[in-house]
């Protein structure tokens, strides 16, 4: 067991005394001190366990034994720059490489979603010669200058948003609340000219797109899953105007959306991206992430005459860790795992949907699952307040889960991958305890009243309030944009 | 002993398959593979030892035990993000303020330098309310898109250099080779003055100076050293102009330069920036980089709204490292084994000054060490391919070091601070050899001109052939400006 160097209150203090004021915790008014994790599991200064649903990068499970012996040996070994050869980085590109369309060949290597999404954007400026680059709305994509320019998760936070006028944002393809939604006919085609009308208007003004970026599925932005071919259709009209597509898989990669390794993959075989960025899970923790190209863009930003070097990129123990984490998640078939387990949560979630007006929709792809709260199932209202009441509930009986998306009203589900059907079980048993309480407070109509909604907008379940047998068959029918 | 998993031939193509070609290897035409290293020193795949003259990330020597222990140990219990509590991340941002000015007392962990100083221009630029960096010419800052622009050393490989306009470059305060010489009255006020000439000019022109930028010792530059006095008198007229003062410590911080802690301190204890990064040596290798600043500032960040969240910045493993950093640099007294090492070092290297015509000029404050190569000393001329040779032979000799300045003719000594006296000799002994190979193929004058010569340029040994018995104080004399 671990000892505390100082008491919570003294920790606290400290903080405050010498750790940016911009950095936040989570649950400001009672902040957790985590003393050690495992698994799935992290265990607080008094040893109680918290069940955690949402550290994507804890992906193969905090503190996995493989992954930490690998790092352990290596550091003993060397830990250099990669201006020396050194098998651990072209082993590790290697490996990374044989899990992605053959001709996206050539690695760099960074420290963080943020250096691999900044370099993305150069790569793509260099390339194209063209410098204006199309974002998703409620986007997020790192925290530098170069990406809070093209974040409106986080430009939108600051009073006066003075836009890049490089930077162009495109309604993001959100079925539930966006701009076209399930009722529409063709939702990917709609979303997509809307990026060719920014790409017309842009070219009006002699402006020149360099690149459109998107994660696979957005995350920040509320657990978002573009339909099947919008990428197709993007990428289409972005290369016709001399762009490229740059696929940020930073929280969304790896294995995550259980049916393939690559979120990106779900858009189907024909769509890939000219540029991925890799990040969050791909070192458990360990700062590392990288860059993946063509060789044509690498040729091209080569031919610029500038070198890149990254200073710890690419070093020996970064790699070590990288190559021991792809190890446990092929042995421990962790992808499987999430497809395994996602389906199971998301039948449990569709559950909670038939019998809680406060759940107005239910979003996944294996362990990547939103559950959206709304106070009013046709409005759509986002339940925020309500939202925020299930995430500070849940922590107070030990479950951490967060909320997010523009209004903070998804309940986010991004679990370690070694997250189990026991997990699942418990975290929507206390979330339905917690919504019931909730929608009791506030006199909200009982489930007869959700059914009849139901039937307005979706195809029903043979019975609504009933609580099916298991499997996920019914889900299927009723959810098909959503399993790809 | 470890093996290979790839022969050398195989780990170079494969690197040329996967790795981006922007990526350079020290040299190109027969690279090193290196497999472990202790201290100062490397082993390549064959065992044989290279001596580490220039690597200034493995601070405390490669591979030092107490620090791997520390990280093995942090890692196997837990390494999550900061929006946890947890003692490593305040205790080591307790540590890393007790080493600075009392109102440098807030701390923003990141990943690397580049992140450092992308979050120091963010800070600055949301402080102020102002947009424009005043940076120094040769200046290198790091590969993000902001730092690119702010980096004179990076965008000038640019064929087509268009630089941001609110960027401006002022003379790098190089006494040697700059504006204003060793033989300038008052060189520190002469350059601080064209940082105010630069000031006005942007004010007529409506812009606004956020803040100047400047390592506090130019490293990529040429290892240049700035007269005492001027970054008060900048700071002065920055201030003047509602900006701030950034000095960038990430590469010659941390006990370098031998007398101080950190190298703005040469500048006289009435200087202090308002911001200070720090990254390379501080985790000895592993990613982690932090910016220091002021409550005011601080509390100004916070204010615009935006949250700062850095997903692995601060993690336990992190600050358990670069906890253990300090205490080795403490118990080993590396910053006085700097010192002292670093002296020795100089003594030999104006001892090589005084017998080679090659050798323009010597300078450095600890084991932060320039030779600056000339072809002919009164014109200065830079000898860029004969320093480019010294290099090259030298690591046919397995002694790294490395050329840098703009025009690559300075050769850095930034070696792990546990070098030592043995080593300086080791390395010195090989370049005198080389140097008078050099010479003799050059046909370069003999050392009698050489006298001749330094007395028209400098106070002159009492034997300029001679070599002293060792000690510094003839060197002390000669050499004031760079013994602060």
């Amino acid at each position: 067991m671990t000892t505390e160097i100082f008491n919570k209150q003294k920790t606290i203090d400290l903080r405050k005394q010498h750790i940016g004021p911009s950095c936040k915790v989570f649950f400001s008014h009672d902040p957790i001190k985590i003393m050690r994790a495992r698994g799935q599991y992290m265990y607080n200064e008094k040893g109680e366990r918290y069940l955690d649903c949402i550290n994507n990068v804890a992906h193969v499970g905090h503190c996995h034994q493989e992954v930490v012996q690998a790092g352990a040996k290596q550091m003993e070994l060397l830990n250099t720059n990669s201006r020396f050869l050194h098998d651990n980085l072209v082993q590790y590109a290697q490996r990374l490489q044989a899990t992605l369309p053959e001709q996206l060949s050539v690695c760099y290597f960074t420290n963080s979603g943020s250096e691999a999404n900044d370099l993305a954007l150069r790569l793509a400026r260099q390339y194209t010669g063209h410098k204006d680059i199309i974002t998703l709305d409620n986007a997020y994509h790192g925290h530098v200058s170069s990406l809070i320019d093209i974040s409106p998760y986080k430009f939108h936070q600051l009073g006066e948003c003075e836009q890049n006028q490089h930077v162009h944002v495109a309604p993001s393809p959100d079925i539930y609340r966006g701009k076209y939604r399930e009722d529409h006919a063709d939702p990917a085609t709609a979303y997509a000219d809307d990026v060719k009308d920014i790409i017309e208007k842009a070219h009006a003004k002699r402006h020149k797109i360099a690149a459109f970026i998107a994660e696979s599925l957005q995350s920040c932005g509320g657990q978002v899953i573009p339909p099947v071919g919008y990428f197709q259709k993007v990428a289409q009209h972005v290369r016709k105007a001399g762009g490229v597509f740059i696929a940020d898989e930073v929280q969304v990669g790896f294995g995550r959306v259980g049916t393939h390794f690559w979120a990106f993959q779900l858009q189907g075989e024909d769509f890939i991206p000219d540029i991925v960025t890799m990040g969050k899970p791909i070192g458990n923790g360990h700062p590392v992430s990288c860059v993946v190209t063509t060789r044509a863009v690498a040729e091209a930003f080569m031919s610029s005459g500038m070198e890149y070097f990254n200073t710890f990129a690419g070093n020996p123990v970064s790699c070590a860790i990288g190559l021991a984490v792809l190890d446990v998640i092929e042995k421990e078939d962790l992808q499987g795992n999430a497809l395994r387990v996602g389906r199971y949560l998301m039948d449990l979630l569709e559950k909670l949907k038939e019998r809680h007006p406060l759940v107005g929709d239910i979003r996944g792809c294996g362990l990547f699952v939103g559950a959206e709260l709304v106070k009013d199932r046709l409005k759509r209202t986002p339940a925020t307040a309500e939202a925020q009441d299930v995430i500070y509930r849940l922590k107070d009986q030990r479950i951490l889960l967060s909320a997010d998306g523009p209004h903070r009203n998804v309940l986010k589900f991004k679990p370690p991958l070694c997250f189990s059907r026991e997990d699942a079980d418990l975290a929507v048993e206390k979330i339905d305890q917690i919504l019931t309480d909730l929608e009791n407070a506030l006199g909200l109509p009982v489930s007869d009243h959700l059914n009849a909604q139901n039937k307005r907008k979706e195809p029903v379940e043979e019975n609504g309030h009933g609580v099916p047998s298991g499997g996920s068959h019914h889900i299927t029918k009723t959810n098909k944009r959503r399993r790809t």
